[in-house]
Parts: C-alpha cells; structure tokens; sequence
C-alpha cells in the first residue's frame, strides 16, 4: 500500500538498537487497541534542529548568517568596523564566535535583525539560504540536513505523528526554510525569539522584531516552549547535546512508552567528531547520562549509511 | 457531497452582510485559480473566545472558577478569608471581582492556580468544567458556547481552514476544554500565560505554573503572540471588544483578501445587551472606528437565529 509506512521507510538507517527502538516504538504506540496505543493528536514528536536536523559545524548556520549580515552592515555603515562586538567579529571570524557561547551567538543575531517587520526579515533569511553555502561541504546550507532524520520525520509523520523543532535556533530564521526542507509547517517551529511589538505604519498594522531577547530557547526552556507552544508533552524527543537533556527528560519521563534519542557526531569522514570540546554547544552530561537517564544513543558512524542528501 | 461546506453549514446565521461576506470570502479564498486564492497551509483563522465563542456575561467563565477556586483554598486555610484580595473577593464576589478589570482578574488566577504542576491544574480545570453552571442560563458553562460559531468553526475547517483561539483568557484553561466544545486542538490555543519552571521531583520531569505573569494576551500582545505561535499573519480574525483590535486589523490589513469581524451583543432577550460600560472587557472604539478599519460588525440579535446550541 502507498505510503504505509514500514521498515524501509528508514533506508538511511542501518540494522542496529536505534533503528530497532524507533520502529518497535512507533508500532507500539500506533497500535490500535494495543496496551501503548496513543490517540493521533498526543502523538507529538520534537527534535532539535542544530547538530540534530541539519550540520551546525564548524559553526551553526545561523552564526554564518550573522557574518554575512555583519559585512553588510559594515559596507553600508564604516563605522560598524569600529564598533565591538561587530570589530572582533569582522576581524576574526569564526575564532571569535566560537568562543561566545550560543546565546550570545543569537543575540548578536538578533541585533543584527532587529527594528524590521517580520516579513522583511524572512526576505533576507530566505534570500542568505537561497545561496549560501556550507564552506567545507560545498553544499547549500539547506542541503547539509540529515537523510536519515529527513527520512524519520517523513515515517513519523506517516504514522500519524506531529513533528515540531525545537531549538535555540532563531524562530524566524528556521520557520525561512523549515517547511521547504523537512516539511515541518511554520507554527510547528519553536526556538529563540526577539521580543515582538505591534505597530501601526500608516494603515498598514505589523509585527516588528525588537532588539530584545523574549526567550533563548535552550534547556529548561526547551521543555517550558513546549508547555507554552502544544500544551502537550511528547512522546518521542530527539536532540544532540546537553541543552537538550531537559526536554528528553521532560518527553521520557511522562506516563506511557516514550523514546527519546541523542545523536553523537562521532563520524570525521562523513562529517564531524565532535562532543565535549564543541563550546557552543557541547554534549557531555549525555554521555555519561544517559543510560541512566533511559536515553537512546545513535551513532552517526555506526547507526547512518549516509549523511547528506544525494542527488539534487 | 457529504462533508462539502455550503450556505446550509451555516444555518444558525440570517442571511444578510454578515453571512454573504463570510461565505463570499471562504469561496474566495477557497476558488483554485482564482485571483484570491489561498493555500490551505495560509488559511489561518483565528477567534477571541470570551464573548466571542461564548457567553462572558455578567463576568467571564474563568471568574466564575476564580471564585470556586477561592472559596475552597479558604475552607482549607480560614486566614485566606482574612487577605486581601481574597477577603474582597468572598464578601462581594461579582461586584468587586467586576472593578477589576481582566488583567488583575486573571492574576488572580494565576496566583490561585499556581505552584502546581501543569497535569494537576489540567484536573482541576476539567473537573471544574464538567459540574458547573451558568447562574442565569442554568447550563454547563461549557454549553453557553454560541452555536452560529460552533458552524462557522467546522465551516472554516471544512474548507481548509486551520482555527485558533487567541484569547486574554488563560492558556491552560481553555486548553482544558477547547478540544472538546471547539474542536480546536490544544496547540491551536493561545492566550494568557504563567511563567513555567521545569522541575525534577524524584525521577519525573515536568512543569510548573509559577505565580508570575509571563503574557496578558490582550490588545497588542494578540498579534505578538499570534507571530510568535503561528508564525503566519491571519486571513480571518473574530472578536467581541477593543482588546481584539490590534489582531483584528493585523489580519485585516495583511495582503490580499481578508475579513475581520466584531460581535456586538445587542440581544438581551436571547443573551446580553452590553458593550462600552463593560468594564472587564469594553467595545467602544470598535463601535467608532468599525467602519473605518474594514471591519464587519455581526449583530447577535439581526445576524443570528439561534444563540446557545439546543439538545444536549
């Protein structure tokens, strides 16, 4: 039957404890009067999306973003050359950012995109990803997702599931492109916000984003958008570093079967190997947790047999 | 064709502007090829709901569960008799809770219905719902919804449509009740909000309501929140009061064609007449400016042949 989804459906997945918990998992839960049967509308699934959904080496795509949106800013106004954070930035790059951690990350982001309408900066964003690309991989940002969760988001959805992100992620730079590239809806995207201001310009009323932070969507805050955004807690959570851990957490520990997996980057030829060391986003209570905490690891290395997409 | 919305899905409603405009707008919308044609993905609706889904008369529901609320935290503590506001409120109930305005009403809320975790409230709210009723209609409070809405509701939905409520009402009570008398999914709920703390108690992770206000989902904040949950401008906006402006005319002044509509409760026999001297929630510079903005007032009493559902 089309589109029933199946074992096949996960072709990027190899034979393996992940694989097998994902598909057990969601036979159980969509099994008509069995003893883990889930309603279709509790059937909430979340996922982060840097370093989850897509690439976020060396640096999250966002942090690029911001880079080309700094050497803007600095061609239309010399001045910005000048002036700190942008100076460092402009001067070092990637070395600099690096350092800063992802919530300064963002909010430098944010600042960078603040005092515009909505709809302006969804041009931008979709224009920047429209073109840009990943400087070791050579492909379109928009291309270094993952084929084996494109390929799960598609069989979750197929067995009746809804699929969320939820990331520290910029909500209005993820929602440019999450419907085209993982065929996640706009109002299914979660992630850290500006705080927003209704205006009136002339006769024409809009939402313009402000400089200021509403939230940085990361750990504790992951579970508390959950409660705030679907009001519902999710039966399967999927993440790849410690800011991640409430939310599996909060997914796993819910009555009922529950999946919640972390993806470790342990892969140098096909991508990167990476965990403890990565400051901007590391993965280290994970690794030691979570057996402890019933968390499913994957192996990109042994887990995947492929990475990326192929063909175009 | 059964399941194919037409003029007779919305047989609570008189024929006149308001309900050729409706029907003229979703056939609009709806028509593939046509010039105002709208992807379903686009078909965002969003509704008030205290006087525009159901009766807010002489006070909110959620005032109503205040009160009970109060009366039981002072059968088990006698000195909340004694504190202010909760002394007030047992002495006079409607009329002091009246003077307050819906803000400090919904405070009140949070502040009795906080320190708890969010399946607990959940509990309380329902069961709340399930037994109460209405002191001059002698129905469930959950019956007092307006059938004419109910029709429009699954009309809307029928042609694509995806509904929200985008209420000052709070969040997690709705969502108590929205699914079952709206059909609206709880993550298609988006109103007044506490602060939320993710907590570990013993190996279960979940969510507390703190006491603190984090949205007063009013005026203004309606288009910010709808920005920050929905990520998509409306195409149809329903209220009842000047709190529901700003999103009325954010919808109504996006591109293409949209439609923006005001209850006016102007039936005393059926319901309530009332509007500008209501203090919790007044409609006066609706009443003005209506014209001015675009926006298509409904008459309870011209536009609708039916208020309350009939049967059980």
């Amino acid at each position: 039957m089309p589109g029933t989804p199946n074992a096949s459906s996960l072709a990027g997945w190899n034979d393996g404890v992940a694989k097998s918990q994902i598909l057990n998992f969601v036979a159980a839960v969509t099994r008509q009067g069995g003893p883990d049967f889930v309603t279709p509308a509790d059937r909430i699934a979340v996922f982060d999306n840097d370093g989850t959904l897509w690439c976020e080496q060396p640096m999250q795509v966002q942090a690029f973003f911001l880079i080309t949106r700094v050497k803007e800013l600095a061609e239309k106004d010399p001045t910005v050359k000048e002036r700190q954070p942008f100076k460092a930035l402009l001067e070092l790059d990637l070395k600099t950012l690096m350092g800063l951690g992802k919530r300064a990350l963002l909010e430098l982001v944010f600042t960078t995109h603040s005092g515009m309408r909505e709809e302006e900066f969804e041009l931008i964003a979709r224009e920047w990803l429209a073109k840009s690309k990943h400087p070791r991989f050579g492909r379109l940002f928009k291309r270094c997702t993952f084929q084996p969760q494109l390929e799960l988001l598609t069989f979750l959805r197929q067995s009746g599931f809804k699929t969320y992100i939820v990331s520290g992620g910029g909500i209005d730079f993820m929602r440019a492109c999450a419907e085209e590239i993982y065929g996640i809806a706009r109002e299914q995207v979660i992630g850290s916000s500006n705080k927003l201001r209704y205006e009136i310009d002339g006769a024409r009323a809009g939402i313009t984003k402000l400089a200021e932070l509403n939230s940085f969507d990361d750990r504790e805050a992951k579970p508390q958008n959950i409660a705030l955004h679907v009001g519902r807690r999710p039966i399967l959570a999927f993440g790849n570093s410690d800011g991640d851990l409430p939310m599996l957490r909060y997914t796993k520990t819910g009555k009922g079967l529950r999946l919640a997996l972390l993806l470790h980057h342990d892969d140098p030829d096909r991508e990167v190997a990476y965990d403890r060391d990565f400051r901007l986003s590391p993965l280290s209570e994970g690794l030691e947790k979570a057996d402890a905490y019933g968390i499913t690891m994957v192996s990109m290395k042994r887990d995947w047999n492929v990475v990326f997409p192929t063909g175009s």
